[in-house]
């Protein structure tokens, strides 16, 4: 939909590479996330995902489909929670995953990448959050896409960004109604 | 990720179908849809997608998608913006998105059904709320989950939802940046 009033056009930029950022507690951030991806393979556009937490082991709706898809995807978390004994392993796997991240932007070979749940290893203090704002100043892509999910979005990241959505809850089934997640609306 | 607490899960239902809004002005209601649709489809679940306002010769990414993934998907829309001047067709298209929406709520073929941008004929009176959320209340099949999205989401229709996410605004490169809506990103 577009705006009430009319708009000159003319002053605007057409294209620029965008980091956007799906904050806050409601569902729909990660949701979100493979909505782009979904849209950008509609259009063949070259696409990769990194999952933060979310363990390797894991095979999720979204894996699945990403799989059909033939879209490119990096599961490197090991389920973390915040009931997880060995956090050294946690915090050893985000920052093989900002290793990862860090090698598929510099590679130029897609048009978005998606780092899911990358806030929480910015936020817990396992990646300095100063030190991945300043590596992606230096290093992103003028013309790549980066979208990063997940609750608490620190924020000299969120002054970073170019658009920063909150995702506010305002009801929800498990702590309204204490109905467990199902299959195709949570995993 | 879980809860910092731990659940006693014996008390919790399994299943149900849900009602879920995505509502508000940030971006992310349709891109929180198409994500559920995604995910949806990796678990070999049956979809639809009815789009109300979208022009039903668009060709977005979101519609290419679904034609490569085999997605059942209905633009039912005339393309409505603030600018719109022919009131009657738009209506009358709306009215009959509601038809077809009907006729697949109760055909139970389906695991979930998007009514993508079905607020705004709500919101704009071209349908009744209390018909619609009478309607569904007497005709949704148990297990049906329905995504509903677009801003102003009348208080009934809030009310009657089982989850309800606000998509809040905090930075967006349209308004801020002056770029426009991009491939991949916007369509």
């Amino acid at each position: 939909m577009v705006e009430k009033k009319s708009i000159d056009r003319s002053e605007y930029r057409k294209q620029k590479g965008l980091v956007m950022v799906y904050t806050g507690t409601g569902k729909g951030k990660t949701t979100a996330a493979l909505g782009m991806l979904m849209r950008a393979w509609g259009q063949d556009m070259k696409l990769a995902m990194i999952q933060f937490i979310k363990h390797e082991k894991s095979r999720y709706g979204e894996v699945r489909a990403a799989d059909k898809m033939g879209v490119e995807w990096h599961v490197m978390g090991d389920g973390w929670t915040w009931t997880s004994k060995d956090m050294e392993q946690t915090i050893q796997r985000g920052v093989e995953g900002w290793e990862k991240a860090k090698e598929l932007i510099l590679s130029c070979n897609y048009d978005i990448i998606v780092l899911d749940e990358f806030t929480y290893p910015l936020h817990f203090g396992w990646l300095e959050v100063s030190d991945v704002v300043t590596w992606l100043k230096a290093n992103k892509p003028e013309m790549l896409h980066l979208v990063i999910t997940g609750r608490d979005a620190p924020a000299e990241l969120v002054a970073y960004a170019d658009l920063v959505t909150e995702m506010r809850e305002i009801k929800h089934p498990f702590s309204e109604q204490k109905i467990l997640a199902q299959p195709g609306v949570d995993f």
